[in-house]
């Protein structure tokens, strides 16, 4: 926890994020790249739009072509200050002129016919901007065209990934030290959240705190309940700390389990365990789903585990590769994402545990180490 | 500022809303609506979709159709419970299975070829899925469909647009008080930040302090600036007040200010002075830019007015209509927008001057009452 601010990216590190970027679609079959502001822009620009409005800003890359960013005039000054700046060309238009047409040279003459690569979270507003302004091109998701664009991490993102998770589990160390019973979850949540920014987070995204029935909703957050003795607790939470996410799911019981909880949080963690341990290069990420689900299935609580084993995070802490039925992607050295299998009892209470792993070049290595067995809390 | 909280919405005010979207579709033209999370949702449904994720959710609103949100499975517990979850059908969908399948009847049988209204802000990854599992619809964006789906305010909404300005307006009071020479401009921010959470603000959107060459920017928000004696400093502050939007601006000086800044001063304040009074149903919202504009630039300052005079304002901060050359639409009794002309004098100082104000049977009124001379501050 002692470890200091990462050296921060440089306009040569963007700029080579942003070839690899246009290599990648050229080698898809994609005439280029059209990022909107979000994570995408982030990681391939360093340059947070304060807020995602109306007012069109697009990146557009393509190989062979300088790297720009189509940004309102308003927001240029600041787009100009983003440390990948001096990696891209700025191109500003004007309130009350077609950012379309200004952006449509970028994607080829007129008449253009390419397919193009477009971040997920682009307004569909501006999907049908450019779709009415050259309706000749095609467009797909990155999601789908370039899923793996930001999946692979290098060493300076997998150092940043290693300490968010660090401060993910000093942040439960802390928490399982406190009292449960009679708190509300809110309370906890808040505590959570304090941690969280104590140990370097600069973002918290989310800090879920599911107790006794509320446990058994996988997507709950935290609410006025009391905590009583005698619950099981799920506690999910992460955010952002330089730049990069945490996410790990703990959960503890307030006072001596049921051998029925017990049990129930047995299964997880063997579940969990054996995920995590089936984690190596070329494996299919449905093969990470499939292992957690026929622990659990075997178990017969197969019909209580209601979401995907996993998800990838990197400069968010919510995106591919996902560990899911179906996802054929195979593992590539430097992926990261979460191990989180789940049973959940509706009316009654539920179990998950979640870690980060990040892949090796012959297995996985998890990012969280705190201890999985059931902690009893007070 | 003692009025305390309005009534919630209850499922009727949703249904008529839905119906009233669904009915003005069809007179568009359209086939239905759909409504991506976001501002669109929250005003139809009082769902507020806690993180908006890669997973489809998606109201679906057509003239003698069930209102019908597609959602996924895990966050159909939180859907059930929002304020107009009883006007409408619940349609959820898995991980893993495909949402557009589940999305496409709803929009039609097989073969659909209607015209559908998208909310601005819909994934583009989600449009694009629509578009490739019924290929022969075609798709508008709302704001251009249905630009005052959301612009004509009733009598519940303009109490909540009035408390919001009010509570604004008390925020101005305090931080006109306070010493800004000698302390950063983050630090006048954060004062304003408290102090519009301290008058029932929800939600703090922007606290802009732009001072001396900052002031210039007008997208600068707050840096680390030590605000001096001779600044001319803007201040831009709003948020959410029981989920409706203030915003205003004032323009402050430290000390006494030179002649040319208060000239500049008073000629922003003509033209704010001009357009708020040029407010009246039947005229179109480029004449309210068009007036401000007029007076700018017969003063010799037009090239510094570098953006549009206005935008609506609801339950969000920042939305249609807008106070722009080009935009015809004609004002109607009910709608709430900025008015906010501005000098930006590169590299010296900006001036802004913003009410809120709504159309009324015979004119406009303001909903910031705060003075509009050029306040010295110490």
């Amino acid at each position: 926890m002692t470890t200091g601010t990462p050296a921060p990216f440089t306009a040569a590190d963007y700029r080579a994020r942003m070839e690899r970027a246009a290599r990648s679609a050229a080698d898809a079959g994609l005439a280029g790249v059209l990022v909107a502001p979000g994570p995408d822009l982030v990681w391939l620009t360093g340059y947070h739009v304060p807020a995602d409005t109306e007012r069109l800003t697009l990146l557009v890359l393509a190989e062979g072509q300088e790297p720009t960013l189509v940004v309102p005039t308003l927001e240029a000054p600041d787009a100009a200050k983003a440390a990948g700046a001096d990696a891209m060309t700025l191109r500003d238009w004007t309130d009350g002129k077609d950012p379309y047409a200004v952006a449509a040279p970028l994607l080829g003459a007129r008449g253009a016919t390419g397919r193009f690569g477009v971040s997920d979270n682009a307004w569909a507003m501006h999907l049908l901007g450019l779709q009415r302004t050259l309706p000749d091109t095609s467009y797909v998701s990155l999601t789908e065209a370039l899923p793996m664009l930001r999946g692979v991490k290098d060493a300076a993102e997998l150092e940043r990934l290693a300490a968010a998770g660090a401060a993910a589990d000093a942040t439960y160390e802390e928490i399982r030290k406190t009292t449960f019973a009679g708190r509300k979850e809110s309370d906890i949540a808040r505590e959570l959240a304090d941690l969280l920014r104590q140990f370097g987070h600069s973002q918290v995204d989310f800090t879920v705190v599911g107790s006794g029935p509320n446990g058994a909703n996988p997507h709950h957050e935290a609410s006025d309940r009391v905590i009583q003795d005698g619950d099981m607790v799920v506690l999910d939470f992460g955010g952002l700390k330089h730049g990069y996410g945490s996410d790990t799911t703990r959960t503890v019981h307030v006072g001596e389990p049921t051998d029925e909880e017990r049990r129930v949080h047995d299964i997880v963690r063997e579940a969990q365990t054996a995920a995590c341990d089936a984690v190596r290069p070329g494996i299919a990420c449905q093969e990470v789903d499939r292992v957690a689900r026929q622990v659990i299935t075997d178990a017969g609580y197969g019909e209580y585990f209601i979401h995907r084993t996993g998800h990838g995070i990197g400069v968010t802490t919510h995106e591919p590769p996902y560990m899911i039925e179906g996802e054929e992607q195979p593992l590539v050295p430097g992926m990261c994402f979460s191990v989180e299998p789940g049973i959940y009892l509706p009316g009654r209470f539920g179990v998950r545990i979640e870690d980060i792993v990040t892949v090796t070049e012959d297995g996985g290595r998890r990012l969280n180490a705190t201890a999985r067995d059931l902690a009893i809390v007070g």
